[in-house]
């Protein structure tokens, strides 16, 4: 088993950086919190015996060498950044138990055949720069680094230019790395486990997501001295949109999910009706048909709604994955150290996108999950307890020994 | 008659501080281009011999002499402050056709009995530090100083740090003065003049206005991993109470106005359920029991919208004026002055807010208003004719003289 109380010190040494305004962390991506947790890792990794490779999206590496010079590495990951409101957990979790993982290796004496690789990607939340998972979107072949090094934050500064300036570019081609296995450790961030009190949430599937954004033209005008009738109400037409979000996802329920997180109001005066109205809207469904049709009602209906109000209405998909089936040799191999280590567990279908999704394109993938208070996360109050986590990284050791041979 | 040309130029030569993104003005109050325009302003008081006084709210009176050293003067002003994407003329008309008053006196050597003042309002627009027309409120007595100190805007800046910041806290004390008249000019902002194709209106009334603030919480959770029914959707709520805000106005029809121009999402992230929803709402009527009614019904049928969907709600009334009617003589002098000018003319009711409404609080007080293209205002495409704007400030120019006598 690992050190409970290790890994534990270590979320919260961890979570000292970037605090939030309510106990939980703003670590976003990109930032100077980022760099300084990154070299938090780095150093832990080092005391650790781990080497380094940094790839030009910034994605850290940590290697811990196998015994069998030519057997792929088993990879270990998920990510450091936050939501600009996140909790300590979401992402943190993963990355210090691969990192948790290697430490009781190295106490117990064990060499694998397989080396193992503790891995931190960038930019996973995509609060910053959407679209989220972007840097393992670009490991796994889905998005150019082109694509990447564009994106911009909504004060317009790019992923490049910010990447650059925490000075963590890296040397290595993004993706040249092939890997034995990848297994993602993760809060489940929903109620499922919590209510069904399961120690272990063994990851069969993660849902997909479109993440849609809509920019809507009406015509900026004096709210005193406009009629009714002469109004070209853009944010009128943003509030019936995300009524219809709303109603596409209770009409597809049970198995889907819809809502609107972002919106920015233009000029944002309290005397001006909008003239702009920029909004996202993120919808999810295991069922490939189910998201497919959301998406396409939305898109059908939203320029209807805009029209009747004479607002012009355009929609960009900025972020979209299919639903993910892990791979089951993978899942049962976590199923069993479960089994083995006497953990209640269930399956369960991730409802959040993860690197572990992007990573399954390219080499057998799986992830692990563990209970979270309430189902809360993307908020600061997002809570487990220590033996939750420790639960998950118990059933990360014996999986990754597993898969990574003695 | 008045100067067109040199109207216009100034006019023009205003248009230049602050500059928009679109060809109008971001000049918004006590900002450092707010501090530029004052000091033009200033500048061009001097060339024309007015003496300056500036009131501890930063309130400017620029004074000519009158004949009568017991008369009390008569006021003309506006404001030169702007909205973030505001027009050229909005506020900015007046008080630059009160300057062309006492320019075309001083050519034509005419002295009045009655000193004339030309006076800039500080923080008419209320864009920046609700409420709107704040410190002509206090020189009212509808407000404290302190409380309109405290004002603070977006970013937590308060009204009383920004007026020390730009240097423009002035030794006088508010509302110490006493007024014979106060005349204000200014653009329609609507579409009525325009559309009936009279050069003046004569404003008899101004609507009343109440601007709410709703603080709406929900709790926030992944978009992803949330199930629909555990939502607490403050985002949702925020869309109905839009959509009730438009029945109730529409409901009021004719006569009445509501809408909203300014909500905050947060943590506004794109897969983060909005935990709270900040946003406004404004409404106005010149019925009084229109506009009140339309206050209690949504204030009345907002909780219920959030209760159903387990949000919490507050509200906050943050600017308000009953419905004003102006001083008959005024009005009358208006109306003769366009007569006698041989310009179109017809009565109107203001449908913004203007310093005049205060300063009919305690003081005789009427408006001018010329047409404005497409009855569009609150926007950088506000447009008015060099002969419009002269036409109102020929009428100005003849009110004043009937009023300050000669
Ligand atoms: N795990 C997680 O919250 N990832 C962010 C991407 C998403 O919204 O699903
Ligand atoms: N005239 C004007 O736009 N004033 C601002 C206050 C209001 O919204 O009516």
């Amino acid at each position: 088993r690992v050190n409970a109380d290790r890994l534990w010190d270590s979320l919260m040494d961890m979570a000292k950086i970037g605090p939030g305004i309510a106990g939980g962390n703003n670590r976003q991506t990109l930032t100077d919190s980022d760099a300084e947790g990154r070299r938090l890792f780095q150093a832990w990794c080092d005391d650790a015996g781990l080497t380094m490779g940094v790839d030009t999206m910034g994605n850290m590496f940590m290697t811990r060498a196998g015994t069998d010079p030519d057997a792929l590495p088993v990879y270990v990951g998920s990510h450091l950044d936050t939501q600009p409101t996140g909790g300590k957990y979401d992402g943190v979790l993963g990355v210090l138990s691969g990192l948790e993982v290697v430490r009781s290796l190295n106490d117990l004496g064990i060499q694998t055949k397989h080396p193992i690789v503790v891995t931190n990607w960038t930019n996973e939340e995509g609060a910053r720069f959407a679209p989220a998972m972007l840097a393992s979107g670009v490991f796994a072949g889905v998005h150019t680094q082109d694509y990447a090094y564009g994106r911009k934050d909504p004060e317009g500064k790019t992923f490049g230019d910010e990447l650059k300036r925490i000075g963590w570019v890296g040397d290595e081609e993004v993706g040249a790395r092939r890997m034995h296995a990848y297994f993602e450790y993760h809060i489940e961030q929903g109620p499922i486990l919590e209510a069904e009190k399961k120690d272990i949430g063994v990851v069969t599937h993660c849902q997909g997501l479109w993440w849609l954004e809509f920019t809507l033209t009406g015509r900026e005008a004096h709210t005193g001295s406009t009629p009714m009738a002469m109004r070209v109400n853009a944010g009128l037409a943003m509030s019936r949109i995300l009524e219809m979000v709303q109603t596409v996802a209770m009409e597809n329920q049970p198995g889907a999910v819809g809502g609107v997180g972002q919106v920015f109001f233009s000029p944002n005066s309290r005397n001006v009706l909008p003239g702009k109205v920029v909004f996202t809207v993120d919808i999810r469904s295991p069922d490939q048909k189910k998201l497919d049709g959301m998406r396409a009602r939305i898109e059908a209906e939203a320029p209807a709604i805009c029209e009747a109000l004479g607002v012009g209405c355009s929609v960009e998909a900025v972020g979209h994955f299919d639903p993910i089936t892990f791979d089951p040799t993978l899942v049962a191999t976590v199923r069993k150290a479960a089994e083995d280590l006497g953990y209640s567990h269930m399956n369960i279908i991730s409802g959040a996108g993860h690197d572990a999704c992007w990573a399954a394109k390219v080499a057998p993938a799986t992830m692990i999950m563990c209970p979270c208070v309430g189902g809360l996360s993307h908020n600061e109050a997002e809570d487990i307890s220590k033996e939750w986590a420790a639960a998950g990284a118990d059933v990360l050791l014996h999986a990754v020994i597993e898969t990574a041979g003695i």
